[in-house]
């Protein structure tokens, strides 16, 4: 199954809080995700095509205090900025997926997030046909995922590891086609320091 | 059970859109729905006593062309409002339950609303822990219901009648405690004609 | 010259804050303003014809902490409940008035506000023609002063009195016409006090 | 004086409505405006050092049926978006400029915007100080500009051609310091057609 890009809240079966997120892509495989202090980014590899689509560089994660957010676009930068302004995590996810709404391309995608902002996980996702924000309380070893096609409601998913960086080789190799890139967070301390696994591409 | 109060979008088992709203209180029960042209207002009762609760009086019911809102608060004027200067029905409800909030009495009690734009029919609430806005296309014969309270997200509900009289009835008698006024409106035509039940007090 | 219901924002001569608002009326003179702790109430005088305009009766000043707004209208709620959950002043104002708008009478009356966010004075105002949400810093002795009608952009007016009292009487007598009530609340340390003059009617 | 990027709207001589956006820059001079049928791009040249600046390109034009909009950054996309979907031009550049900010660099650069809808100009710009969406009805020879720097409120600019490439260039030659690259835009008809002058660079 395809399911494009996904995002995943959770917490690890010892109850560390993380999130990941995978690049999934049919038409832009050559991408990679570029690890720095506060933030990640997606980026075409050196030998990609170029391109003038708009959805193909953004930052997939952003850190601001004690909250973490990862996107499947340029969303997550208003989002980390409005919750840095004082706007609650519901009110910077919800404000932003309405103004910015649905990749205008072919297939109207989802825009999609999914953050901890202290010891809250929440999972935001705008379609055509909706708008969700929706906080949770993730018990230990379990984890939702949404993704931009097919799966677009909260679903269950099963990782198992403990590290960012084996959290990302999980994240990467879940059985759902094309898988490009992926990135996992684990949480720690509060304001939090994100640490991040390597990306896979 | 006490759920609150209620919206319910559905079908009728002829297939026919409708709407239903039921107020259900357990501290203000002296209120009754009077029906207008293009809208329905929640109000006191005469015998009444006096408050200052600004969550007692407001329009239940509002309709412009073809789309008609039904709402436990005074949302659906700027709901209704902003579908007439041309938002989509998404657009309209997430904003308006986004700037409005749930109630800031002493539970949070979520804003909640329904509706039908066209042929797509509408549920909506905002709480302290999300938001959300969700399209869909019942069947004939199916409905679903969002409250305010324990079934705060949308729940098949089972209603049989044709006529806004009996809908309104059927809505009123549904084995949820404090029902206190009920209204029931089915939609004609495109733009709608909203003929709307009695209300029940 | 009638310029409707207004909101002032400055600093007395001593360069105390302060914050005005006038309720003028042609349609509905039968008004006060009732004063309690955090908050100040527009309402119909015991004599007053029952009418159901919505516009009637609102919370016209509310405080939180360091930020007090004065508002024409039911919108003073939402910015205040918005501030409350972090919202800087600027997002709460334009969030709220993008969302309930003008008023939906016959001369699409717009919504205004004034507000201190501890040291920072606000003038707001949406309009069929457009949005406004102003920053400004006045000096000792000056204010200004945004209207329903006419003088809907800041405009400079000049008060002289120090205490709420005097205020709210220069306020109420300013040379517009109509006047029903007024009321004025000069701020005083952080988080403020909000002593509020006698309402006038 | 240096005032950065900066948004015109006006009509020439003649009446015509017309549009123009200078890229200014003291940073970044490397870049050129590319010309498509219903938008126009900022965008690196050939010889542009890398960069990952996420303001560097972007979408300043873009139009939808009888609206035209320019603006200094990606902002263009989701007010023209939000058009296409319904929204009035108003709420599309209020919510727009509400959620996406001001840039978030060293200077807090604000969001500017400029626009038809049908026969009303627009002009917006967010700070960190406040939210400004005006309209504006211009008359023949007249035009407003809003700048990022210093002119942040509507100034009149004085132009006086009537064909968008004489335009472009009188937008580029205006006396405010570091020119990058220009356009204009000329509209007629209803659906607009948008001629866009030569990009200068």
């Amino acid at each position: 199954m395809y399911i494009g890009r996904f995002v995943i809240v959770g917490r690890t079966p010892q109850g560390q809080r993380f999130l990941a997120y995978r690049v999934s892509s049919r038409s832009f495989p050559n991408r990679r995700i570029v690890l720095s202090a506060d933030r990640a980014t997606v980026q075409p590899t050196a030998d990609a095509p170029s391109t003038d689509n708009p959805y193909i560089t953004y930052n997939c994660l952003r850190q601001h205090a004690d909250t973490v957010v990862v996107a499947n676009g340029s969303h997550a930068d208003p989002i980390i900025e409005k919750v840095a302004a004082g706007y609650p995590l519901r009110d910077a996810l919800a404000l932003t997926l309405l103004a910015l709404d649905y990749e205008h391309d072919s297939l109207s995608t989802p825009r999609i997030a999914a953050a901890w902002g202290g010891d809250v996980a929440w999972l935001a996702i705008v379609t055509a046909h909706g708008l969700l924000v929706s906080s949770m309380q993730p018990e230990p070893g379990t984890a939702a995922l949404v993704a931009t096609y097919e799966l677009t409601s909260p679903t269950p998913v099963l990782l198992r590891a403990e590290d960012p960086g084996a959290l990302a080789r999980e994240t990467y190799y879940l059985a759902y086609e094309h898988p490009v890139a992926a990135l996992a967070s684990v949480l720690k301390g509060s304001p939090m320091s994100a640490t991040c696994g390597p990306s896979l591409d």
